[in-house]
């Protein structure tokens, strides 16, 4: 079984290299699939799982906080099995063959499959432009304002990581390979990824 | 003019792989042939140079630390006339044209040559493991022992570079590229190096 885990900063272009790595290697590609499935089981609406998801990553988590919260016991009940359900999800996605899983701490979750784990990122001003470049209409934001959201959506997965191992999040020893996409272009990057894969999975660089 | 420069933990084999890289690319090779050409314009012993700038980059380097030190005044002025005397040397070999250069945070003195900047890293076993593989008769050392000068060496580059740079010695921001060489063979990882380094310098992966 091969499987690439991304690990990524917002606005890096983790998920677009997941993408097309996926596509290059012609492996499954798991992201916001993982919240379909979980919805899927669990007979809940996607958007609920996402918010309960994040909410319960993202903001006092009584697991590690330990402190006091304003968080009603029902939606840590939710968060928590939300949570148990999504790892459930990401080792059944994995059991079922090659495939790159983009966040979501599979590289954690995966361990006992080795993993080949991939962190992704740039600095501020590069992923800044990237949001812009790829922001929907209606969804204009400032500079300060995507600095903000990006720094926020950051903390929400070291967050999330850090209730998994003791490894920080993005700290290099717990990835493979490190790449820097700042001012590159995710497409012209792929086909050195895709080699570097194949090396380490054995394969010759093509 | 394409400049690389390598910043390695000790024992992770990023001489190696700079060495290798050199030979693939037909770049030139810099690493302890600065010394050489340091000793050589100052009529000094190479053993000389190499203690005196170790020293003055492990221990008590007054510029930055401020503190009181058992040093004296003229081994201080040593030393910092050789740590300048080596930012000019990197800089004249760098203006020769394309090559690798391994160390002496090379990474932050070209700075306004635009290098291409890889870190190469790996955990702690599969270090110790890289300097008994490489140890010369009548240099063997315990585990504990190497484990203790593998982080000598280290404390002693991180200092060096915190000298020059606010930024932190192997933090990922300050390199294009970290390379985590645990159970690797540098000779299979430097095609993939050197097709990512022609990746970046804009030519096609060969």
């Amino acid at each position: 079984m091969k499987i690439i885990t991304i690990s990524r900063e917002f606005g890096s272009g983790g998920r677009e290299l997941g993408k097309r790595l996926a596509d290059q290697l012609e492996f499954a590609y798991y992201d916001r699939e993982i919240i379909t499935e979980i919805a899927g089981k669990n007979e809940l609406d996607e958007g609920y799982v996402t918010s309960i998801l994040e909410r319960g990553i993202s903001h006092k988590f009584p697991v590690t906080f330990g402190r006091t919260f304003s968080y009603s016991a029902a939606a840590q009940q939710n968060a928590t099995k939300l949570l148990v359900a999504q790892q459930r999800i990401i080792k059944e996605l994995a059991a079922q063959g090659n495939c790159v899983i983009v966040g979501r701490s599979a590289n954690i979750i995966l361990h006992e499959y080795n993993p080949l784990n991939l962190f992704v990122y740039a600095d501020m001003n590069s992923k800044i432009q990237r949001c812009r470049d790829r922001a929907t209409e209606g969804e204009i934001l400032n500079d300060n304002e995507l600095r903000k959201k990006i720094k926020q959506v950051d903390a929400g997965r070291a967050r999330y990581h850090e209730l998994l191992t003791n490894l920080k999040w993005g700290a290099k020893e717990g990835y493979h390979l490190c790449i820097n996409t700042t001012n590159l272009q995710i497409k012209e990057l792929t086909p050195f990824v895709a080699n570097y894969v194949n090396y380490r999975f054995g394969g010759d660089i093509k």
